[in-house]
């Protein structure tokens, strides 16, 4: 075997095996495990995509028809060739890249489909721009069907798991270091609040979604033939209901607001849900365990992993949406009526986002819907510090005893012997002979952490009285009863 | 001279002149011009912020007061106290790197400057996220306000350009080629929709700014104290009426939605505005001439130049809002009741995107408030190929005459000898002997691109219904009537 | 028809046509035509990707084999077995979710395919990391040997314009309008420098790509059975060798200085190409028409445009690749021994970035081999601001009679009464008194913008002394001779 | 109190309390302690650029009168003038807004400050970029040489941990689980790795960080009167010597390898530092404890915390890195000969990039040089698995006596039985009928997990072997010996 071959030589290095390069480029989820076999990633295909871009071709000859624009005869002919099963994906995405973009071959094989008589009336007075936005608002809309009901499982699941820890005492973490109780039930509504915005802003984008209609420069000039600028005026509102899209105030070309406001609703479901899977990582950390994944997934090398995949997957989105939402952000500054890159740069990407973002919702809904609870551990846990961990508590109880500042100079104290002499916090501070006269009742309610989560559970209630409700109590998911 | 120093060492480059790094490492505004000076840049300033941070302490104290948990005499004292002007902003940053947030040293210093009566009802229950986060908050809710206006000041001067140029004829530009004519008035009036668009998101996003506040873990348990959980839940209502901010559903420490709000509207708004920029940059370009900016900036070097800088700087910002709003939406994805880095990396983050923003909206103000518009330059523009951007327009009449496929045909060869004869393409087109019967005024029709904008005078119509109006017609802004 | 579907829903809008979401989610190249076709999409194509799994784990049993921990027999089985063309995409694609890795289903099929007697020795001691990363570093190491030959086709092409037009004048641009003459020598020789830069660090990077080893958390214990502690630590360097990958100084699974690498030499030359597109499609607009794309695109609407639709598309390139280029630098901070999130966001990033640079250097290459230069319209655009692109000569010239101060006032003034006289500017200068005694030879040397390109034929000299050289000269490719 | 204004309204909300938008914007530090102090920060304030601009203005009249372009005199008086302490940085950057860049203001300035006789060659021949490029220049080089310190402290820092816990056992964790066991040294030389790979990275950056010199559009033009064209095209090379500086190929004014290059190097250093920090916080987790922060934070709320504070001021720019390279990376996509945006968002962005980088630097060596590591803790975390953490091992071994498959079968059921039971691992596993024949040491050994570390000791010394060496062995600065 030799060295590395010259690097600035393009062949690749010498193998034994099969030769490099094999196949045709396809990628089939085999690099993006969040969302391979998700209902989102099928909605952003390519054929899915096809199918979009012919949905509104056939919408666009139909809506014309309905103002006499074109023969009621032409819109049946392209309603019935706009079949994706009858169109080469691969020939069209090779071919578009002579005039950069695929409606261009795809108007000349719909054409050809159709037969003479309605191929006049094919794409008749579009730019591709028409049928590419349109296409892409089609899919979106298409897609953030199943993203909002995998939402909605989550955020139902969520609130069954609030319901039930409602008043599960657990550690606060802060900057990685034990604070204060709290308790999971708040940590799961927390959860749900943020996939309820997540939803809320979604599904105000999804309402929104425009078609698109302007023609060459956005002017609708094709479709004003004949004089007819009233009827072209009407065109977007019927091709919106044709294709069950919003109208535009205007034709959005260069006016980016929609793909804009898809990318911050996609990042933000991105990320909320990413919170839940940096907590639900954290939780499962071997050290603490006090959640695990319904179903652990397994290693090639260690037969006793059971690692929290769905958690990882979820995480390994919310890191690639914010920078695909900046492309997309990006496009905004679009220049002309058409621009020369920002478009073209927004396609690939936002199907990634959709997808991604999707496949992060279906993980998201499992993980909730799985979620193995260990209230005993939380338990356990709570104990870890020696009962440091209320020591904000003690200093406010103390005060009334011996003020503010000399209570917090005691505990402070206290709680550094407490760390390095590995005794219990309240037992350190009761040691003490200023706070003699503190009642018995004090100390053991300061010994307790778990009676020390403030108004968490109330937080709880106030939570779920919003949004969807949970499902009927059922018995509780967590191995134990809480 | 000698050759670079050694690159591993920390040794500067060798000077004759003064030593290196001099000063204190403030930023001034000198690397960015965008908001130098801007109303933004000061109400994002340290001090600002300072003050922002004394504000959220001084309010809290008071809802406190207003409760009955603290006394109204150390709530006036602490407001009397919470004046940045005698707090000391470098101090504070320089003392803030031990505990990694500025909220630690400053309750020291706000206490130690109420004396000893008020002393320990300042910060009371409250841990420095909540603070952090209101003045955040409240800074954001400042800055907005500038913003919404310059937006309003944008939004109305270009209702004016639309109007004014309603009719008046330019070529549309794809890909940066002449497409088919348009007028000025839908450029300007799509321009004024973006910023509306991002008005309008700002605006929502600045009503719902909530206040923090949840104490050391988000379960407002040090409010709660003496059994007065009732009192803990409601202080949070009490201290958004107190401030002006928003009461949130539940403590949002890790819940950050309010920030990715933000990101996501400063990002819109960036972007609208660097599409109005990239296209003025475009028509200033020396060639097209068709605009320019009513004070065009001065050059180092070259006397003639008149740059438009306005257009420039606005373009700066939205470069970069897109990298700055990932950053806050990858918080979003923030582990435990606090996380450990997230949330520190979004305060310098979000204090750039609300300067910057609001730095290109001043921009943007001025740049539509003077903008010059040269509709004799449009028009001579609109004859540079010859009258080829006529050619769909051409294909659609012709179609009447020898059939669609046949017209495509024609006009596709006519384009070709048109361009490469340098002739005029109605010219070459009349020639054609197929093409005998059509009749003189289709051809005089024709031959004027200016008659061909198609809708874009009604759509600009259309457009200028909704929203704020222009201002009471004046004397046109542009160098010429249009 | 009906208006949008409750938001909320999952159900698509309603269709006459197919319904919606059909086929297999696969992405064939339809939405990023920058890279559809290329050799650098199949080298990243899921099949590829496969191969180069199998080729890893083939690899590490001939490895193990050379070091005696496994038979012969059994690394011949496996090599043999190791093509993809027998193993499904799809399904493992979908078998990948369960563990969050495509090499846990990967070796489960390739142990079945070896038989019973090499089946024990198939992926022996390794983790899935070893293959992934492996993996991906084929695949770079073969993507980029396709990258680096575009660049160098790229650089070629471009050196011959450089050298053609050496001394062709044009107006230099700064701020969107004319500043000084330059020539097309230089602008190419910069643009040839750019991708020379990009395919040093890409060869760099390439040449020190790393085979990964080091089994469950990076120790190579699982190779180390048997006191083989030795062999262990030799197996690396066997495993570069059967691969003709880099031997790295330790297991790198939470190392992750080679992505970095690659993200930063992908996101080099995308934006390096991305100049050399920006400045084509500035040049190309139809007001300055200075350069062509040897052929343009076409328009689904518009017979006549000839589109810049190479530059286009690498431009739609590289607005991408520094967003994918962020993802891979944040999947840096990897927690632990393998990060729960951060790595598997690099697959897909990384080929996205692999596959749209290799596209864009093919562009390019494309772009710079069928470049149309006008040196006519150059020099006729030297003369559109009547001259006064001289206004810095002019200035310099002149201080030898007047002093600099006097200079530069006269020639401001005369630049601003030839530009709102459109007067010549030397001739508005030369009826200026003070200025009598100027020598008409001076007039006639700033009347010609040509001459007063400076060092900018020498520049170009200087910079295609170095990087290969271009090929012998042949007929110009320019329209014109220059 | 009311509620919030009208949210389209710029009045901020009411207050009690002073004021909004006090003082003058000014950015001291509050919001990043990351950086705050830093020699990074001070070397990159204002008042430092504003020092850069003076030494490359100085030096180019040096460099030009070492040409005999210019009085030997005048470069002296310049130089002397060249002090920032007699600008006014506020001023300049408010001035800086007309034209767009502070070079404008400044050479206004300076011009006066050095007198009549002087102030003709001020700023001569050049334009603004070339000396906001080459001071951007001079500033990174002095940044980068703090930055180059502060990482050889933090890798001696990193050997020294390394050398003296080669051999201290720990888990080794994966997907957040145990997986097998590791060395803290191994872990400690990974992170060393990381920082020499910056450093390395850094320092040819730095070595190769050239000036800038082009005039008005890079042909030098104004530099070659008088015929001068052999003195204009030595004139970077002087300046070059004058200021330390590398001198480039070509004026780079549109070429931005430079600036990509210290992106990419500033975004490898700050996510190489993230990995630290990321391990940091994951060990120093309450349930985990194995490393504490030298001197842990304070808390405003919580008198027990101690906070990994430096760890969580690193990982807070580790997080903005990226964002801001991939604004410097898209600024390469430059069109012209200046970009009318995209330069002028360097800046800001560089400057920013610089002094997060420099304070993560300062941060990581502090970090590295008071870590408290806890080698008991570690012994003590390895056993939580009931040993489980040894399963892979434990599969290797045992097949010996079983076949690979029956022994991979036993030691998942094991490994189950294990877990459900909370039984030790190989007390089940030897309990097993088929494994009777298994001698006592192999369970004694494989009951010992400290003892499976692997090569994780040898590779230690392996990537000591390289690098800047550890410092002479002192006491250890763990807790505990080893």
């Amino acid at each position: 075997m030799t060295s590395p071959s010259n690097p600035t030589s393009p062949s690749p290095p010498p193998f034994q095996g099969p030769g490099d390069a094999p196949g045709d480029g396809a990628d089939l989820g085999l690099l993006s495990p969040v969302r391979a076999g998700s209902p989102a990633e099928s909605a952003t295909g390519d054929r899915a995509f096809l199918q979009a871009l012919l949905d509104a071709e056939a919408a666009l000859t139909r809506a014309q028809a309905g103002l006499g624009l074109a023969p009621g005869e032409a819109a049946r002919a392209v309603t019935a060739a706009a079949d994706a099963a009858h169109f080469d994906v691969r020939d069209l995405a090779l071919r578009a890249s002579a005039g950069g973009n695929p409606v261009i071959p795809l108007v000349a094989d719909l054409t050809a489909a159709v037969g003479d008589a309605a191929g006049p009336w094919v794409h008749r007075g579009a730019t591709s721009q028409d049928i590419m936005d349109t296409a892409a608002m089609l899919v979106a809309h298409r897609t953030l069907g199943h993203l909002l009901a995998d939402l909605e499982r989550t955020a139902v699941a969520l609130a069954a798991l609030a319901a039930t820890h409602r008043d599960t005492a657990m550690p606060g973490r802060t900057l990685t270091q034990h604070a204060v109780p709290t308790t999971f039930g708040l940590k799961a509504a927390g959860w749900r609040a943020l996939a309820l915005d997540a939803r809320r802003r979604l599904a105000s984008v999804r309402e929104a979604l425009p078609v698109q209609l302007g023609g060459a420069a956005g002017t609708l000039a094709a479709f004003a033939a004949d004089g007819g600028g009233e009827a072209a005026l009407r065109l977007p509102s019927l091709l919106a209901e044709e294709t069950g899209l919003a109208e535009p105030p205007l034709p959005w070309h260069t006016l980016r607001t929609p793909v804009a406001d898809l990318a911050a609703a996609l990042a933000h479901t991105a990320g909320s849900l990413g919170k839940l899977a940096a907590d639900v990582l954290a939780l499962t950390r071997t050290e603490t365990a006090e959640v695990a994944e319904g179903a652990g997934g397994g290693s090639s090398a260690m037969p006793h992993k059971a690692n929290p995949v769905r958690a990882t997957l979820v995480a390994s989105a919310a890191r690639q949406l914010p920078a695909l939402a900046g492309v997309l952000f990006g496009a905004l500054a679009a220049e002309d009526e058409r621009p020369a890159g920002a478009w073209h740069a927004e396609w690939q990407t936002l199907r990634e986002a959709l997808r991604l973002t999707g496949g992060a919702a279906r993980c998201a809904a499992e993980l909730a819907e799985g979620l193995r609870v260990r209230p005993a551990r939380m338990r356990e846990n709570l104990a870890l510090t020696g009962g440091r961990l209320v020591s904000e508590r003690a200093a406010l109880v103390l005060s009334r005893y011996v003020g503010r500042a000399r209570a917090g100079a005691l505990v402070t104290e206290a709680a550094a012997r407490s760390a390095s002499e590995q005794a219990p916090f309240v037992d350190v501070l009761r040691e003490c002979g200023e706070l003699a006269d503190v009642p018995q009742e004090v100390w053991a309610d300061l010994a307790e952490p778990a009676r020390h989560t403030g108004c968490a559970p109330a937080l709880v209630d106030r939570a779920l009285a919003h949004g969807p409700p949970a499902p009927s109590p059922t018995a509780p998911r967590s191995e134990e009863t809480p």
